[in-house]
């Protein structure tokens, strides 16, 4: 295969991750040890400021390793994100025909773009583009999200750090909710609006030891309250004490979200609606039906910002996949794909890097399968945990300075 | 002085903190090493279960130095909690005719009470009651609250550790909210329904490099709405992201909570009002004066059970003042008082364990003094960030295994 020479640029784009900046650190890493890139660049906010040119040499910033573990572990996109997407091919070519002029004025032949479906839709469309031109670039996709939802991969880079704080968290809570002795229901509403990954890391701490949710419900299976309801008297019967985690996309048999459908009524004095949520909404059910205490939790997004308690296991595959993705445009000549993980073995944990076509990935989303999920709708399998705990395992802690962590900014 | 020799019972109570255990345990460690206390007794659920007699010998529990290890790192009491207070002296006085019998049927001679307010209330009765009965016990308050609004201390064991998550958890978000460009303002609602401590913790982090919230709103001051929203207007006209912290406990000049104020005339289906908090009232009105994009974040429960980030120096402080509640009690012969921190200096660093009548300190506030908020209302200063910062400094980590943290359920 022939040498392609010439510089590099990076992107980031979609939702932040606590791992994120890791993967980004990878590619500069690549970069940097790589014989076919020059300089490696980075586009702030993704593709909108690649249009707008607002592109910046990470050599200079990058020459220390010091900067380059620092930024492993800062969470968010560090380059920025954004949430654009690039139009359909015939509709608008000008916007092709400017990403071209920009490549050739900074001699780019290798592009790197760090994102979840939307991002890998973009990788999609300006592969497909660059088909057509005579200007050769390697176009290559690196995956990331919490959400754990796309397709082609074993797992995504940013799941792992996503889910050890869940399973650490919901821990924490079932300790805090087990000291009094009067009967109270605790809601933790967790993210995922398509898929239960995240819910599920609710559920695992309990196969090794620790504690975790009682119930859990997830988009995966239609959520029927009256069920739901019995699920939790059940629980009461039991202990006083009782912790539900539910997806923010739990949704009934019709497709309303659990967290849409019940205060349709409800209004403020402006007259405006009330979303109130998943984890509101049964938070409400409970008390009207049990009046017992009750109390909901959105985990909001310190899901996918907690730095500080990254998943050591997540950090190092997300260094990984990024380092390995310029090795495989560099030395392969990869492009139109995206980066994957596939993994060997559950025990010992064993796990490989690869790529796929990216037009196989984009825009689609993938659900937890069937047997992750217990047969009553309301916790996961062990195959569920044993998928999980791996990548939750090892603790990869930033550092601190004056009793507070140590991001990058640059 | 003369010598108190026979056996010792502990218990905790109030709401739970991630370093109330550590404070358990270090009365557990004093116990076990007096020549004075023969049985370390642990009292179920405070107050409540020792009435019932819901007692168990700690002895045989903790006979190894890993158990009272991991008990110091584990959140929540583990001896259960309650709300309980004890009547007023002389109008139900077969509360304390209860206790002394079961004072007397263990050979209890040492009381030691982990709590906030409400517990040295219990304490303080409890000692008023002892006076005038021919039996001698002697009681001592440990202080712990996340709220750190006790007075007669420098400062209550597991505020440390709430504030370094605090302080962590808002530079995490400070990160996430920085990577889009479109204008976007977040508010993060914490704890505190008296005092502005814990929120003060979200404006720490920049005296010492880090990033932490562009505005930060206490109880100490009235909240004005349309001041509250030129500040925010303010920020925005600056930078596109604005993260707002605000104190549960606002309140408007009135009296009123800024949290339920506002949505009085919201009701759900039912006609069950809204009690919509202040994060979520201030994300309203930021939606009706600026159109853009809001988000509120309540810290909830994690801030007083993240015990996976726990200050060093909370940790080790609170095994400390349980040690020397129990040194106090048997070599000073302390009764009627509660431990107390007395900082001798900020730079660097250095705090005693004193004593102090518990009479002066239950059942009331402590605020943050004047000098510690901004002139504007909306800002720590940096006698504020000098007085936090010693506090939350050093990590504290729990053992993990398999990915979740290992905790003590005895």
């Amino acid at each position: 295969m022939k040498k392609l020479i010439g510089n590099a640029i990076v992107g980031q784009s979609g939702g932040p991750t606590s791992a994120i900046n890791a993967t980004l650190a990878g590619v500069i890493r690549g970069a940097l040890s790589s014989e076919c890139i020059r300089t490696i660049y980075g586009m702030r906010n993704g593709i909108e400021g690649f249009l707008a040119e607002d592109i910046l040499s990470l050599n200079g910033i990058f020459e220390s390793e010091d900067k380059l573990k620092m930024l492993e572990h800062t969470p968010a996109a560090a380059l920025g994100s954004c949430r654009k997407k690039l139009p359909t091919l015939g509709a608008e070519d000008s916007v092709y025909e400017r990403i071209v002029d920009i490549f050739k004025k900074y001699d780019i032949r290798y592009f790197f773009y760090i994102g979840g479906n939307d991002s890998m839709d973009t990788v999609a469309k300006l592969s497909e583009y660059m088909g057509r031109v005579d200007y050769k670039v390697r176009i290559v996709g690196v995956p990331k999200t919490i959400d754990n939802d796309l397709f082609g991969t074993d797992h995504t880079p940013g799941y792992g750090t996503a889910a050890k704080y869940i399973a650490t968290t919901v821990e924490e809570i079932v300790r805090d909710c087990s000291v009094y002795k009067i009967p109270a229901v605790t809601v933790v509403e967790i993210m995922g609006r398509n898929a239960g990954w995240l819910t599920a890391a609710a559920d695992v701490a309990r196969f090794v030891g620790g504690e975790s949710a009682d119930l859990a419900y997830f988009p995966e299976r239609d959520f029927d309250m009256e069920r739901f309801l019995r699920d939790v008297e059940d629980e009461l019967g039991k202990k006083p004490n009782v912790v539900v985690a539910v997806s923010e996309g739990a949704r009934f048999a019709d497709g309303r979200y659990v967290g849409e459908g019940h205060q349709s009524g409800a209004v403020d004095v402006f007259g405006h609606k009330y979303l109130a949520g998943a984890g509101r909404v049964l938070e409400d059910e409970i008390k009207r039906r049990f009046g017992c205490k009750v109390r909901s939790i959105e985990l909001s997004l310190p899901q996918r910002c907690a730095a500080h308690i990254a998943s050591a296991t997540d950090l190092c595959e997300s260094v990984a996949i990024g380092r390995a993705s310029v090795k495989a445009a560099c030395e392969e000549g990869v492009s139109g794909e995206m980066m994957v993980f596939e993994r060997m073995s559950d025990e010992p944990y064993t796990c490989a890097v690869g790529h796929k076509s990216v037009a196989e990935i984009a825009n689609a989303n993938r659900m937890m399968p069937e047997d992750f999920i217990n047969e009553d709708g309301n916790g996961v399998t062990e195959a569920c945990a044993r998928y999980i705990l791996p990548l939750i395992e090892g603790e990869a802690y930033p550092e601190y300075k004056s009793g507070v962590p140590v991001y990058l900014r640059f």
